[in-house]
């Protein structure tokens, strides 16, 4: 497959969705152009979105974050992340009990703003299980794996409740030679021992897409060939944008590297319409 | 579970997105009560789409079919199917070549009407595999299981072009007594083997949901909240109902049958909102 | 991974597991050079057994199709096959009843000398039904696959019988540039629609090496360290002989190409001691 | 199915495998009357194996926590361990080189008995990756799960090592209420982050059984159809019965409770031949 210049596609699409790690930045900060690629856009009158399988942030703890890599441009509007859709999934299913999860203080904003009640696992006591009315799966850090996923185990055994998936990512680089396990990893470890499939949020799914495009929508009538979704992924980014109907850019830059991508893209047979070295431009 | 009768649920909601098979009908014909539960939706100026895991026949067929089982107000646009789901697809993606399939010659309808020429795996030659685009699973008719399945494997084996399932459904009851393997049984067999994931169109996933919601909206601004999602099937229409953020209603007519039901939504996590006998009224 | 000659291995080991398909003959009859190492071990008053996932032909019929390939040294119980664990399975626990099966004819000798009364599905009344005390998954052919399938489908559905996978294979190369799906196949699709696991025979379970292991040890006392594996397929021949202890050598003639090998051996991380073009010598 | 008094089949059969946790104990201690049950066996002349998947003491150590319950008579030889398999491995195929492990210091007994150097993947080094060449699967404790599985999965991403799991069972019972998460279920999830199949050692597999099949046959000639296996797990104790072909009786003490006995066995499709409240004995 050919490579493309990223700077070809900013003439080519009018809308931009990007995911975040692994396409605008990784562990080392921001990649190498970002900042001009996303001044480039704005220039250009066009729009991006930041579509991100992230549940251990808000939309403005997402836009902070970003600011800090020098991205001042960017707004809490301008993220949609997979704990939003929990979030919207909690607010229209969930009405009443304590929702417990699995993850940092940070990552419990998403149930607060959803106007439940957060109660980390590792705090929740056993007379008060009953309460509990949902279980979500926010972040892998936040908790001792040995007691606590034990803990999940034996509340979820009775306790007949919707669980929640709110990042479906099974590993994120943690440095350049190191992977960690996510939030994914631990609620797979729970499927297969409960035999049960949680309710999942996140890329490759629909809804992160959807709602990205109707937030272009609300500002201009955009129709589906001109939105390009840039990843890093193709099991996420590149399923999910191809699914919706989008055309769709792997990036070099994070979770497929130059040496894996054409053997990973004939044996998963996940193909983008594009092919580029990084989304940065010079 | 306690019981709620369906009259009770036609004044609390609005709208209802109705799964066909199992719901409105069945292998016996219409479902008893189906037609005077429809005529009542509309008498209330309230409205209801069909939501169904079906790539065999068209909207206009599928009308058609309704027709003869004297529910004559049915149109056409009343419906959603994954296999209009699969169509989007194809228009959007694929925009040269052949698109191959299994099925009968109604499903690929499907394809032609996506601009596309379709060709049955049955009547594809050897020497015009370099030519296909894409390959589409629509139906569990239409073609030789033995022959017709091996020789889907060996061209995708070679050929990297994207695979679509237009159902995913494993079977279908075939009578009161039997089931039979439905499409979506004959493309797990052949990830399988070739150790990939192809590209999967219905519910549960957020797509058919999302443009039923579309549809609502289009005649009247309608929240969520006014939406019951009633179905048979606690993998597809609860579970997609419920992740989309709507009241779910399970109706025992169809694949979950009484006996079952508690103890499948125990086993499976997937809990509706409601349990009703039937959706058909009195 | 260094290669290594195959008459370099004919020195250092006394017994020799041979897989059939792949490393003795493949579609186009006898592998190069394998008639000559045969007659080698012979000569040098060694062992060896051929161990094969098969269950279409019983020992003197395996034994029968060598010598048509001219190797007439090659006796009736120098064969393991998968379909012998299945017999003896059968044997010790089946004392009753009709045992109904997919494949030919040929394969449903492994039932009648199992002293049990065969029935093709195909063959099988719905009145009978009850009669049934197992059912056998022997070979690709002998069935219409639409039919039968489906029809196994429904018996097992509601009859509660031990089900057995004579050949655990998914698929089998039919020609050069042709595969088939073999037997596993059709049980694997089975096993996905019910949600069950079945009973299966084969290598790399243990017993068909334990099998082989007490042929050879009752005409010499052999150590595990003095026997040789050889395979064409990694999951199958090289991980079976590895968990048993013995050494094994991967021949690339059948499943796993020259390119491919190295790549194979590090993504399944299943590592055979040695690497041999063919097991044929010159 | 009815059940069967387990003083009949103490008549019926010559030989019994008895798995160890569910049956002859459990978190409590002894299981209410298997003293009896054992002095039973030895005062027939008759004999009896304990097939245990685990790999967290050997055999001296597993004898002397049978002492400890009163159980005298116990001797380190009457144990076959997942662990002792694992052991075996390891002696046959890995020949030089440390073996790294997830487990306590006594499980690693296994390792250093097998002649290879053991170091706990928690005081491992990173510029002592490269010496390692196996891992191994021991126990759930012993290691910070959060650093250690991330630490091992860092190592088998880039070392093409074999990885041993010494026991497959996925959750063990901690309490009356309560179950942990065991060694199979760490292995697993590495398995579906990694893509990879690992080497498994335990029951159902064949080698236990054969193992335990040739202790006995060491004092006495004995057929298949002589031994009864008697377990409290169906997808462990019963399926590795049947298919060794031996009679197998589930004991209601342990993992299956009676109100699930039934459901569980229609389910699974794994029929033992006898159901028992307890194998112990008034």
């Amino acid at each position: 497959m050919e490579k493309t210049s990223f700077e070809t596609l900013l003439d080519r699409y009018n809308v931009f969705f990007l995911d975040s790690y692994g396409v605008i930045k990784n562990h080392g900060g921001l990649i190498e152009g970002m900042d001009r690629t996303i001044q480039r856009i704005i220039d250009l009158g066009k729009r991006y979105v930041v579509l991100t399988n992230d549940a251990s942030r808000n939309q403005e703890q997402l836009a902070e974050s970003y600011h800090k890599l020098g991205l001042y441009n960017v707004k809490p509007e301008d993220f949609v992340s997979s704990g939003m859709m929990a979030k919207n999934f909690l607010q229209a299913k969930i009405k009443q009990g304590i929702v417990t999860y699995l993850g940092t203080d940070n990552a419990s904003l998403y149930i607060s703003e959803a106007g439940r009640e957060a109660v980390s696992i590792s705090k929740l006591q056993p007379e008060n299980y009953h309460e509990v009315s949902a279980m979500v799966f926010l972040d892998d850090e936040g908790f001792d794996w040995n007691i606590d996923i034990n803990k999940t185990l034996n509340l979820l055994r009775f306790h007949n409740i919707p669980v929640i998936v709110a990042n479906t990512d099974m590993i994120y680089p943690k440095s350049n030679r190191e992977i960690n396990m996510a939030a994914g990893s631990v609620s797979r470890l729970l499927e297969n021992i409960l035999g049960r499939s949680f309710i999942k949020f996140g890329k490759p799914d629909s809804q992160m897409f959807m709602y990205g495009f109707d937030i272009v929508n609300k500002y201009q009538i955009t129709a589906k060939s001109d939105i390009l979704m840039v990843g890093d992924t193709l099991h996420t980014d590149i399923l999910g944008g191809n699914k919706f109907g989008l055309a769709t850019a792997l990036a070099l830059t994070g979770n497929t590297s130059e040496t894996e991508a054409a053997f990973l893209i004939r044996s998963s047979n996940i193909i983008p319409d594009y092919l580029c070295d990084s989304a940065g431009i010079g």
